[in-house]
């Protein structure tokens, strides 16, 4: 077999690394989401850096039983209470480029609007502006703008926003996000920035890759799922769940 | 269809709340973990709850790419890079009684020996001594004890042990496990009490129910799962991985 | 890395066997039906097997959307268009003692009611009551019988026992669940043998091991779930899917 | 709620129809592999088109316990021994594009190829052509040829090339696949046609979409993995599985 490696965590009988730190060090000294960081980064957060994520983490746990990642967990749930990891396995497969990946897809865009911005030497909003005229020209959606619940402010954005200035860390992520609502309110309709986009915005100022835009929702999600699926153990019966189906195929017709 | 319920998460147009709370205000004012403990448990925890908390996340964080959840979900994305869900779900999948989920059947048999405890007017001490003499009598194994790594000693399990009494968490739950291990050791062989075993006498002291065992350490993993499955997908080429597999089965022969 | 085997399939640089048999023998020479009861018993079916293990399949392959396994594989869909096999994959994760598991759960009570029926010299019809009894008094729910939908008769009991008596295969386990529903009227109510109870009357004669009443529930289902997924792909959008739920928990309140 | 639709299958307490045909005469009357088809497209199979399609799944179903699909499924096994379901969903969650998802791939390039060809008025063959020169100048893969096992031939793709043509169904994609494979053969190296490829060719002369190119082998390995998932449960040891994995990250370090 050809051999695995990592740089990431490895063990030994009595010693656990994380990162080359000691996982018992790591336990006393660091919080969970400093591990997080610290895995994902090699490094432990600053203290401005924790609080974005701890902000961000906290912000996407949960979002009420009828999002998809939790629907999808609590009927996996209503048809087999054999496994705990099953129902909370089928909740993280209904996350998607379509429902809170669309995080990824802004830090994509961000990081192709400040590329534009160095090449055509462009401020950051000439550069959004740019970008929007370009998906429209495209017909191609806009990520991280525009909430089916969250109609005309999506809560979240203005608090990571602001902590995002406090802490120094805002930059040109965060004035990417808000220069792109801005002009798609002025060229198109209000489209508030959403908590995928504003994530977005925040995890490229902190130097995240684009992909952690999803994998800091789905490690978030999980704290959710697995209220929700406890809770769907505990409180309702097995196969409780009927979803009420029309069907407009072919009409009954024998087999020749 | 029959109404769905719950008592963990809604939202309107412009707020979303968690047990209660207003989401911006669990954003600047809680943790991560304290939102883990939130919703699990529907109030915010102690500043010691807090604490035992992120140190079991922190624990069941990683142990390395060869350990089955991770193993997995870098089988899965070696096969599949369409989806980073789908790696990270698998993961998941492979967690159960027999990886990690000890800890659910720890905190059961702990909950069963203060019943014992009480039932027959036992020392808790007295207690982990019967329910080890019943599972050996039954032929069964007992949970919480040993490591296929970590043969001496888990070196996780002091530090929690040491935290719980600090925070003056530490109660029949710590107690039951470090009985169980001595009369282990007396009566079988030694076998140190492990991080499923360590973290079942902490939770069940916190007053979590027994499934919170497995929860928590989905929910942790899940932070080293992400970065296994970002580091496979930087790193490794697609179907790197090769399985060496001997057959041992019918041989050769023709379909008549 | 401890070794590892298999006696299913292996291949070489020309070739692929299963069971023993070249793949391409198999291609040519047997239905994809003969190949499934060759992977699980070795060896290719009689004539009247395949008829029976094709009526399974064909009876479980769908049941309409709204069915747990549908419906969870749709809600993952409409989150997630980035994978097929994510969709896939959390339809079956929906699949468990509760959701069409019943089949192995009954092969096992056939099998504890022949054993009985050996024990204690009784017919397979006596055995039936007495497991029925057995379980009316410990209050266990027997499997196999009602279904929530087809309340009066499953359309697709008889057509398998029909199909079981005609190729002489029926045995005890038929005779053990027509036994079972007949008690049932006479001590309960009228709890028709539903399609779990059904294919485990006629796998358990058929030599199955009490598992395959889920495996084969899982590979007719797949069918089922593949065709649902692709019609949910290409006939709806992404995010249509909006369960509707009721918040009944903590009113709104203060982080102190 | 939105309503949902479906023209797949529907029931009521006394039936249950599938593309409008009543279950039990699909039961009595056609096989599992007609079903299969039935589903997908609305209406059942022709006798040649049964015969390719059963002898695609058969080629499919199952090539040893390494192959990715096998080996995430008895990882997934080894640590979660509660839900046969976890399993087989893990092993369906390492088919993407780049294990067994070439056969969508592929039918993508045929596609193309065969609009190249009306376009420009080329022959299948030289627009097979003209599509390996473009994938060749943009530097990106061929779907559909060579095997990392079957590096001269894959023994599956002359049966059924072969029995395409006895059947006559072999037209433009079978056509275009052996124009691909002679052509690749001049310009580039010798380069087989695999299983994906020439699945793709045959379905695609079938009128499938590209989509049941990945489809149809989730539908066949499921037959495979659930042999694999049962020798694993009743043949080794939970947790027997050891992956050895270098570690190559940061040294040891102090948290400061």
């Amino acid at each position: 077999m050809n051999p695995w490696r990592t740089a990431i965590a490895t063990s030994d009988a009595t010693h656990i690394w994380l990162r080359g730190y000691d996982v018992t060090q790591l336990m006393t000294r660091s919080s969970f989401t400093d591990t997080i960081f610290l895995l994902h980064r090699s490094r432990l957060p600053t203290a401005g850096e924790r609080r974005l994520l701890d902000a961000i983490l906290v912000g996407v746990a949960d979002h009420g039983a009828g999002a998809p990642s939790c629907a999808t967990a609590r009927l996996a749930a209503s048809g087999n209470r054999q496994s705990l990891s099953a129902a909370i396995a089928a909740g993280i497969l209904a996350i998607g480029d379509e429902h809170a990946g669309a995080g990824s897809l802004s830090m994509e865009m961000i990081a192709a609007g400040v590329e534009v911005a160095k090449e055509l030497s462009l401020s950051i909003g000439e550069a959004a502006r740019h970008m929007l005229e370009d998906a429209r020209a495209h017909k191609k959606r806009v990520p991280g703008l525009g909430h089916r619940v969250h109609t005309a402010t999506d809560p979240r954005t203005a608090i990571l926003f602001a902590m995002a200035r406090e802490e120094s860390i805002a930059g040109d992520g965060v004035a990417f996000m808000e220069a792109l609502e801005q002009h798609a309110r002025e060229i198109v309709k209000p489209l508030p920035i959403n908590i995928d986009g504003a994530l977005a915005g925040v995890l490229y100022d902190m130097k995240f890759p684009p992909e952690f835009g999803k994998l800091v929702f789905i490690i978030g999600r999980v704290a959710g799922l697995t209220a929700e699926v406890a809770e769907e153990y505990t409180r309702e019966k097995a196969m409780r769940i009927k979803i009420p189906v029309t069907y407009d195929g072919i009409p009954p017709r024998e087999v020749e």
